[in-house]
């Protein structure tokens, strides 16, 4: 892979920061404040770790007004210097090198019109009838059902899996072995026995989301599974049938979000969270990791369950007792009411 | 994709329930009563949604016999109408449209012989000794390892791995990204170090079984690993090796079943439940979501555990408290002997 | 596949065991106490089977001295007989079919130059700079990103994925559907929506590390995510960028382990336990499944949380309890005041 390099006066116009130090001087990659070396560049956002500046080998720093001073080294001055991070890394990201072209063994349907501008990979498939935006990269073993459509711009990391009619908007990532558009899970029961439903709903996707490694998303039952602009989905991730996220919501690791459910806009699910199905979680609701969600969520707010790891003899006492909790109330209640009257 | 079209007088006779309403009418799909038009059929199943019966613009409903002179539009009645939508389904399913044949890229060990009647996708592979039956569906990607077996009628999506020795009956439904036969996780501790065993066992799946996506099924170390007829088993659920799970039960998504653990037949297993190894479940145990089974359940009935989500400031008391529950125990019982000598 | 045969004599010599019995007795086979036949060997390793050692239908026995008279048959007498049984499982291993030798479908870059020994399976994928070690298999449908290591006598089942500049030693183990070095969820939130960042670590796997089918291993944000020699991974376990995992610490299935912490050496984490991020866990600490590890973790020992399955009725109440817990806490101290004055 090639070294990328840019002047810190490139950097300087390009994020819109103030430079104080040396525009000519020229930096190679990014790294942390401990490990940055001279021909590197660092940031400095959460003030946990402004300890590490002032000893930083880096050739540079992103940092806010009130820490320029601090620095023993060039500085690019900004307002969110997590945000200055974040777009320079694609600069020096090496795991982009699709070059437009379709791999001479990808299976594309006659059917599928592909723009000259697309990268398709090897054991790459494109059933009938899907439709592929402008500069889509497809890698390696990715099988795009009958009648998807992916947005311009969308990166398919290799072996994602969509299943007919799933439809994606611009700029989406997929990583390697989600699956999109399975079955959703619906069984009737009758006389004992699980008599499954097809699952005809789609699953479509906006603008700029995320979808991580061996996440699942179900096809809808009827209706189709939604995901708005701007979702994140973290890895091994379960969303199943006729699920709605609102834009900008970020769901981490692990998490479950069963059938129907509707999660607001610009929520954040913590990792390995559960929510059951059929509810209504409003916007703006934080949800800390492994909490169990079995109601509506109808205020904005942090919701949390569950509680934290304890030495296991202490644990198992509290464990025990809590199963006699409810008895415990009541004797506590026999006691007021002995006491007081 | 070709528009499937019938009369509400073929579907009738097809379900075997008593049609109020013009028999030549068509319907072209399924939809819920809110969303379904006057070329679609609609169901009522579910009391919650009688509300929405009788603004339906659906062209038919079916619906029970208390239901059906609530309909503003053509009913069909039937005992079960939620059974009857799920036959119903498949009629309109789009995502079958696999047709006999073996794609040229397959690669089909010389040992293996594939009735006429089976379709084999691209890039698909079947290692040497496998038995494959009539009608089976591998899609695309499939590796079936060697000396498996899948029974007539079985459908593998795209991209499931097989490992060898793997056994399923027929009907099976096997979504993208499971795995089933992976080494079970067993090891032998040495010197504090792990020396992994060989595992020599199998799995084999009844009839009707259904594996969802990027689920992982291990094999036995010694003995298989058994699903019985019927069992469901949703999205990214870990069955681990030397398991057992009786027939027709149904598994939800992101469960975890340790080893050697035995669940009885008819059980429900909420999603993200987690059940240690070693354990038995009897038939007829339905766990919630989330919750930890630790031991054995030899009663049929409803088991649970956790706490649901909460306002994080008012969970952080409860959490807190937690810990002290056995000290609070005590001093509860410290009262009680005073108060009452 | 061919039955590989044994004579009790050979593996008396090859474990170091001292046969009591027939050293020409041919086994065939390895299987439990309860299930042995004559040409078969078993193993006693846990006491707690015992029971079943006076009526085994084995041909002989691993045991330890302390057993060695209470088998009705040949016994093999060592130290520890599961060591002994994890040793001999590798020879009746019928898994592993892998003959030297690339595969015709198999797209090797260019620039990769694959030993003699090496076995390469049907549309594995091999991509620029990446180098392979001796006897290392890697099975169909897999892909390896650029500037990979993979070290000798590694192996990776059918359909891994290890994206661009993952590392591992020797002796590994990757099971199907592992996906190695996917990008980590990392994010800049900027006025409601959520800035990628390009992740531009790396992951480090050292000797001997198995990682578990459908686990999903992220790649670091600047630093590699580093798991230690003999690291133990089971399936659908989420391992967060920049993680670091101790010498020989194991792991269960549907763990989640978040951005940036730290597990010490032989540590055990149970099942579906959770570990935020930015945690120090030290070494030898046990986790028991499904804990909620919210803070650093300072002394070796066993660490729980969590409540065990109840009867859903009195679950209800204890649950409701909880939610009550602090008031209670509250009013048993005003009793305690009122009482002791």
């Amino acid at each position: 892979m090639t070294a990328r390099t840019f002047t810190l006066g490139e950097i300087a116009t390009e994020l819109g920061a103030e430079l104080r130090g040396d525009p000519d001087q020229v930096v190679t990659g990014l790294a942390t404040l401990q490990a940055a070396t001279a021909d590197q560049l660092s940031f400095l956002a959460n003030p946990g770790y402004a300890r590490y500046l002032e000893n930083t080998g880096a050739g540079a720093v992103l940092v806010t007004p009130a820490m320029a001073d601090k620095a023993p080294t060039n500085v690019l001055v900004l307002d969110d210097p997590y945000l200055g991070y974040a777009r320079v890394s694609h600069w020096f990201d090496e795991s982009q090198t699709a070059v437009p072209g379709v791999h001479s063994t990808a299976v594309v349907d006659s059917s599928v019109t592909l723009p000259d501008s697309v990268s398709i990979g090897p054991y790459a498939i494109i059933e009938a009838g899907s439709v592929i935006g402008e500069r889509v990269v497809i890698g390696a073993h990715c099988v795009i059902g009958a009648h998807c459509r992916i947005g311009d711009d969308s990166l398919l990391r290799p072996r994602v899996t969509l299943a007919h009619r799933v439809v994606m908007g611009k700029r989406c990532h997929i990583l390697s072995g989600a699956v999109i558009g399975s079955d959703g899970f619906g069984f009737a029961i009758h006389k004992g026995q699980w008599n499954r439903i097809a699952q005809l709903g789609g699953v479509v996707l906006g603008d700029d989301v995320e979808v991580g490694a061996n996440t699942a998303i179900d096809r809808g039952a009827l209706d189709d599974t939604v995901l708005g602009d701007g979702v994140k989905i973290d890895n091994l991730v379960q969303i199943a049938h006729n699920v709605q996220v609102g834009d900008h919501t970020a769901i981490a690791g692990k998490v479950g979000v069963a059938g129907s459910t509707r999660i607001g806009r610009h929520c954040m699910i913590g990792g390995a969270a559960g929510v059951s199905g059929h509810l209504n979680i409003t916007d703006g609701v934080q949800v800390t990791g492994m909490t169990m969600v079995t109601g509506d969520i109808n205020e904005p707010g942090v919701y949390s369950s569950g509680t934290g790891a304890m030495n296991n003899r202490d644990w198992r006492k509290s464990a025990a007792r809590f199963r006699q909790l409810d008895a415990m109330a009541r004797r506590l209640k026999e006691l007021e009411k002995k006491i007081e009257g």
